[in-house]
């Protein structure tokens, strides 16, 4: 089958001030290369669309550098080896990479550490599922919520963006290990599904009132939260600082109400409930435990195939709608992990 | 020797508004009560006078029950034993207890536990530094470094509050420990004194110019931050979370630059460096490692013996100077740790 010739990318052209627009981005097309020798090209199936492309939008120190402008955006993804001269990898096998908003991804040798590539095995879950709970919001999750949150069977957690990819992941794994599980999310029908379908003990729809959340807290937590997974930031970590108990860890992996601000992140003001509670607050960044995704992969994998854990995916199809669908996210329109579908697998 | 008649005592009259006012204490007197079976009375020679004063004054949910109104007000000291039906002390010992804001404590059996009573050995240190390094001040710092903080030699730790009680342990210790050492404190006296006195590799002078303390962790931390032990809240939280390094360690001990604030608190609008870092911000709360006090103690009394250490207090003459010299602590006038003298020894 000869090779594809063009490859539509989406690249950054300009630094977004609050919310990305159409004209921060533009479209470009560029031919599709061979492989080089000890290389391989790979044709993007899915996308992974994260909060965090937000932040990687941005100039400055992070844990990562930011997307340089007219770069091809940053995106993980999953795809298919088209062409390959590297041994361990033939035409056909089924990848996970960073493979940027784009169809094709051209490896060279010296790039493929850096691009996270690994083979993935669709018996252990579908596509989407390894952009979900098997891949980076899942490992997420499970680290985040192993190495920080360290749950122990009767504690109360609280994971905001419940019905989010991180959130699900969190909420049903700390379900399995015995906590009594609260999720926190936008609308009635993604907190009747994270009790009905996920089985979370209850969840805690915050745009239903200014006061849902402190009222849904001291309902559903009546001892109080020993673990809160923050995904959002703003004022639900600052309310949920009220209600921590002793010795309570809260783990910040985003903050995704402030990802948009104009004006300064709002700050938690209640942060000194940490030292009336002795309580922690501890960041994480899923890289940190690259070499033990395996781990979280087969236990994630494992619940999957025992009916233990769901997944849901909310899937756009359309490279082109990669600047629409990121805003999905801020404005909380997403139902589940968020993936554009670029090509038939 | 008979007894004393009459016992001073400086009661919470009104609970505070901003910073605490004339008009919110009440100077009373009260029989001198014997002992009874089981119990002991204790004559106060000095108070510790302590940030941590401002918020016992306020209503509401903390480490500890607010101070009622009508109360004594609330404080640590040391004194001696002047009458004793307690087989374990007797007249002539000195103590350390919660004796309150008062001339005079008459300790019931039943409330012997509570009051944190301990003797207290001269030879080991001074009355002052019993209220200093080898008191709550000196356990704060020494705990809060050791177990939240966890000191490795060669990381650079910072410390709010530098010159005052609770800064100046923590910096010795980490000296001690092989750490590099920048304090950051209020005035070019004080900061002479910390670097000069106690060895500290470089002070910041917060008040020099609205950047110092920016260009001063620049100047003085050129390996970034590993430890940062806060005293202080406010501006200077939020710029050294923008130098701290991966996996730094933020103790939080307090933030006396919000303690009469009549404005909400200031939260960290710069947390998310938590997560670019993954970096922990804790509490602590002195009183939680009360059963390892005599482990601390010894040390401490050990860099004293060596010569190790040394310690500053700034002394005030009077029990009715109670309310003029607690304002002191809020204005950064005093210079080391507070105490107020109440008898001589």
């Amino acid at each position: 089958m000869p090779l594809p010739t063009t490859n539509h990318q989406i690249r950054l052209a300009a630094r977004p001030v609050g919310l990305p627009q159409a004209s921060d981005w533009s479209h470009t097309t560029a031919p599709v290369t061979e492989p080089v020798e000890g290389g391989l090209l790979i044709k993007t199936l899915a996308l992974s669309i994260d909060p965090a492309m937000r932040g990687w939008m941005n100039e400055g120190k992070s844990y990562i550098a930011p997307v340089g402008i007219g770069e091809v955006m940053r995106a993980g993804g999953v795809g298919q080896v088209i062409a390959s001269r590297h041994p361990d990898y033939a035409v056909g096998d089924m990848v996970s990479a960073g493979l940027g908003v784009q169809e094709y991804l051209a490896l060279a040798p010296s790039d493929i550490a850096r691009s996270g590539l690994t083979k993935i095995d669709l018996r252990m879950g579908s596509l989407s599922q390894w952009l979900n709970v098997l891949g980076m919001p899942g490992m997420t999750g499970y680290f985040g919520l192993m190495d920080v949150g360290q749950p122990r069977a009767g504690e109360t957690l609280v994971v905001s963006g419940a019905a989010g990819a991180v959130g699900q992941t969190v909420g049903q794994v700390a379900k399995i290990k015995g906590c009594r599980v609260v999720g926190i999310a936008g609308g009635q029908a993604k907190c009747d599904w994270v009790v009905q379908e996920l089985g979370f003990d209850a969840c805690i729809d915050y745009k239903a009132s200014p006061s849902a959340v402190r009222e849904g807290l001291k309902t559903h937590c009546p001892k109080g939260v020993d673990i809160y997974f923050d995904n959002v930031g703003g004022d639900i970590l600052d309310t949920v600082l009220t209600r921590i108990n002793r010795k309570a860890r809260i783990v910040i992996c985003g903050a995704i109400s402030q990802y948009n601000n104009t004006t300064p992140v709002k700050g938690p003001a209640n942060y000194l409930s940490l030292l009336v509670n002795r309580a922690r607050m501890e960041g994480i960044v899923v890289f940190d435990y690259a070499d033990r995704y395996a781990v979280g992969v087969a236990e994630m994998a494992g619940y999957l195939r025992e009916g233990r854990m769901k997944s849901k995916e909310d899937i756009v199809i359309g490279l082109d709608q990669f600047p629409t669908t990121l805003l999905k996210l801020f404005q909380g329109e997403n139902f589940g992990k968020l993936v554009l579908q670029v090509a038939e697998a």
